[in-house]
């Protein structure tokens, strides 16, 4: 492995060379800047061996760094060479404060496909310079293709609003803005705004592609034609165009003169760069579908209540399973993993799960993002504490829930059982919360931690995310963290609400839900106020719940969800005695 | 007094035609942009009769406009006449839309000392020109003239720190940012970083005038020589020269080269502008003094808590003179105001009231910035709400402090009292805040709200503001507040804690307590944990308080805190034992 990729570096550096370039910028990036990467453009990964969900590498001719984040520093310290890499901490030490040390002077190329403006910003004082083509690309002799699943027709039964309607509202955002077209570079805007899926990334259902919206309504997508069957062109109908991506350069050019939304925080340069070049004039803006795609119709809410109620029968079903099963120490995380996904297979309209489970026992649990491999796999032991963080994808909606689980015989500790009721007690808190429209989730965040804070105990990561419908599960523009901007909640977003607490070398916990966003009904109301419905149907493991910890409206509030969980799922498991058996008991009143 | 503002209009647009301007910006501004305006500046009340704290004019010559915020429309509409001005709302028809819709190809002058660089930036696309003098001031003849009250030591058993010590920890600030300079244009920072308190301006004891500090630690103050006598000039020491207000632009115009600090959302533009004509470099930033001012040290600490015993006791003792004489109804707004202030004279180190008292009886009560005059005084009158906000300057600190008392001799009724309690409810959770270091009030901000949100109700102010020692009642940086910059909480802020309710043309409601940021210890801590120590000392209404409806933790609270204000209250008024029974009472268990 190490000359493998000491191979590579030495070729890079010569191709490098070749140019006239000092040296290059290696992001772990695509040209859509998301989450999701296809194996065509893990350059970094191919090139440094790293293959953490964030990163970047920079090579010299003398010297190379690659970094990443704390979640990723053992990681990365293992899965790359000291002897060609600097193995750097991405907020600790700086890669644009490392370039400026290393590489005054230097010609250091990036491609701009790969990097958004603000991104590039950061490295003001560096002299970096475009590249037309990459040269990773250049010498990654078994480079695979680029994915080339369909881009198949979201039905309107479960997208609830014709994809012409979406591109007359999206549009009249941009007029009344006084702008002529917006890029859209996130594959996810493009699924929502046309009512596409596709498969070309696991966990998410979308087709890669850019697309540029007009604000008389008109589009044209660009993507790989063959991705593009007979059906969905009907179905885009007249006032969309699908061309190639080739196509791409040509049509930004001939927007000379007009005035085109850019979201210099993410999107690749390049769009900006290639607009400016042929005189189209730059409106910086975020994506202008993020927030309609944010705000679920009622056909995606029912969707979503439906998915939930499927999704929270095969996680009790799970649930049951491994409380029988699980004392017996004979399953592992894996083993875990996959019977839930068996369950989830049962159920109607599954597609696949929505992210790679964390199935973390033990000291695993403390690991916030562990994703078990057949290495790190170990057994679930007795007397400890499991945490399962998993969803899936339905056509009509898309999950996402934490339970942390006291795998028996024996009682748990009664510190466990303190943490437990803590995070529990700010996640009810969450649910609980009244508030008023304007608000943001950087100010609920705190309702979901003050158990915790009382007793200086604390989480390192945000309480929630905004969840897709049948699209990614960590969606923008809303959240609900105090790092997150603040964009005011708003009825019908679906957001998780996954407070947690982590003890290193012991133990896990997190207790997530999806809730949707609903209105707050108050008579003689002078100003609007929202609350949250609690969409996830699964119980919470009474066995580490101290209920003198919890407030009797908190108390209350358990109880009551637990008899809806009940009541929701029993018609489910209508045939499975046993699981119904255990669900009575799970749910039972405290 | 509508033909005497006719008057003056009619002279300001002969002053702006000989001037060749086709119109004039008129702000309620001094050259500081603060809370504190002389009468010297107040051109804005001159000109258009318009006393608020917060306003605009806009003269053109065949229109004009004036504006104000929400709280001020009323007295905007009673103030002004409707044949001369247009009387607009700042944000429901912004100055800026006014301009350029009427002023369209016009030249429209300012005052560049009476505006910041961010209010400047609000106007772009109207043609606006500096002009050298104001033109307001050539037509006022009878205009005050500007304060000179002596800028006095404030001694170090107060301050707590000498101000050489000061001046080196600040020019810290600026090396460690490579700057050479900074300008400070707040009279509060001048008072702290120098050790000085004036008494220019009511209720807040500042010394109006500008200083340079160079990252060496020297400073240059500017202001009228005769304002500084001979004692200030020891007590400044040689490394801080005294010049007048005239040598400040020769002083800006000599930095060519350097790199000073300035703050374009605070700071008049003129000293930018100043600055750059003169070949320096402006390095944007904040004012540096403003977080060194918040973090009061132990000096200040011990001050504040030995203030707030002083102002517990007056107010402990007004408190018990209205149970005994409001149910009469003989006595009035101004009488009540009157009687606390009379009480917090008899304290030791009183300099005087911190800011206009707010004595709202009943309906006046719902008017949040109620001012009351002779022709607004009415009776307090029995079987109603009373709320009465006010605070005292001191020596050695500033106190604020708001209750809300029920008029008796009948009871309160329940809604009455739901409200109160809610938002005693949201006082209590703010002051059991614990939380890590990082979070801001934005992030806390909730905790007092959520009683009232749960009940589909709300306040239209902020929750807390930042609280000087013996200096401006209202202090950034940091302040508890949605709509503030998120500023990070940190041990030494004092900050009030203030939600309310207001139901218009019945009752307003509000509870108020100072409180200090505390470092919370626990046991074997990663991180660093803060928590609100309560510096107010006076008992809540009991009257008004539905047990029932607080939290078991919550009323614990309540009689803890009401223990504590006994405990601490009954040495100071021992020989009042009329008061010292009613304390009893006021204070007894709940």
């Amino acid at each position: 492995m190490t000359s493998q990729h000491n191979t590579r570096l030495t070729a890079l550096r010569a191709a490098l060379a070749a140019r006239g370039l000092d040296g290059f910028l290696v992001p772990r990036a695509d040209e859509h800047l998301g989450e999701y990467v296809p194996d065509s453009a893990e350059r970094l990964a191919w090139l440094t061996g790293f293959t953490g969900s964030a990163g970047l590498a920079i090579v010299l001719a003398g010297r190379a760094a690659v970094w990443s984040d704390g979640r990723y520093t053992l990681q990365l310290a293992a899965q790359t060479d000291g002897a060609l890499w600097e193995r750097l901490h991405v907020t600790e030490s700086p890669p644009e404060a490392w370039a400026k040390q290393h590489a005054a002077g230097q010609k250091i190329g990036y491609d701009p496909r790969l990097i958004s403006a603000d991104g590039l910003r950061r490295f003001a004082g560096v002299d970096l310079v475009p590249v037309e083509s990459n040269p990773v690309d250049e010498i990654w002799m078994d480079r695979p293709a680029p994915p080339q699943a369909p881009a198949l027709p979201h039905p309107e039964i479960y997208a609830g609003e014709a994809p012409a309607a979406k591109r007359e509202r999206v549009a009249k955002i941009l007029s009344e803005a006084g702008q002529d077209a917006a890029v859209l570079t996130d594959p996810a805007s493009l699924a929502w705004l046309f009512n596409v899926r596709g498969a070309d990334v696991e966990f998410c259902p979308i087709a890669l592609g850019f697309a540029i919206l007009n604000a008389d309504a008109s589009a044209a997508i660009f993507m790989a034609p063959e991705k593009v069957p007979a059906e969905t062109r009907a179905h885009l109908g007249n006032a969309v165009t699908v061309e190639p991506p080739g196509a791409l350069r040509g049509a930004l050019a001939a927007m000379a003169g007009k005035t085109v939304r850019y979201d210099p925080a993410t999107q690749p340069v390049w769009f900006k760069t290639t607009l400016e070049a042929a005189g189209a004039k730059i409106a910086e803006g975020g994506d202008p579908v993020a927030l309609p795609r944010a705000l679920k119709n009622e056909t995606e809410v029912a969707g979503a209540r439906a998915a939930h109620l499927r999704d929270g029968a095969a996680v009790t079903r799970f649930l049951a399973w491994l409380a029988a099963t699980g004392p017996a120490g004979a399953e592992t995380e894996l083993s875990a993993g996959a019977e839930l996904l068996r369950q989830r297979e049962r159920g109607e309209l599954f597609r696949g799960e929505s992210f790679p489970a964390i199935t973390g026992a033990g000291e695993h649990g403390a690991i916030i993002h562990y994703r078990v491999t057949p290495e790190s796999n170990r057994a679930i032991r007795p007397n400890e504490v499991f945490l399962i963080d998993s969803g899936g994808q339905y056509f009509d909606g898309t999950t996402d829930i934490t339970r942390t689980v006291w795998i028996g015989p024996g009682t748990a500790p009664a510190v466990v059982k303190e943490h437990v009721t803590r995070v529990l007690a700010g996640h009810i808190a969450l649910s609980q919360a009244v508030f008023p429209e304007g608000v943001a989730g950087a100010h609920l965040d705190a309702f979901a931690r003050s158990a915790l804070w009382q007793a200086g105990l604390d989480f390192d990561h945000g309480t929630g995310h905004g969840v897709g419908s049948y699209l990614s599960v960590h969606e923008g523009p809303a959240g609900i963290s105090r790092q997150a901007k603040p964009v005011p909640l708003q009825a019908g977003m679906i957001l998780s609400n996954e407070p947690g607490y982590y003890l290193q070398g012991a133990y896990g916990i997190r207790m997530e839900n999806l809730v949707l966003v609903q209105p707050a009904d108050f008579a003689d109301q002078k100003r609007k106020f929202l609350r949250f419905e609690t969409l996830t149907l699964a119980p919470f493991d009474r066995a580490l719940i101290e209920p003198a910890l919890l407030t009797p409206d908190a108390l209350a509030w358990l109880n009551a969800y637990h008899a809806r969980v009940r009541a929701a799922l029993a018609p489910l498991l209508a045939g499975e005695p046993a699981v119904l058996a255990w669900l009575e008991g799970a749910t039972a009143e405290i």
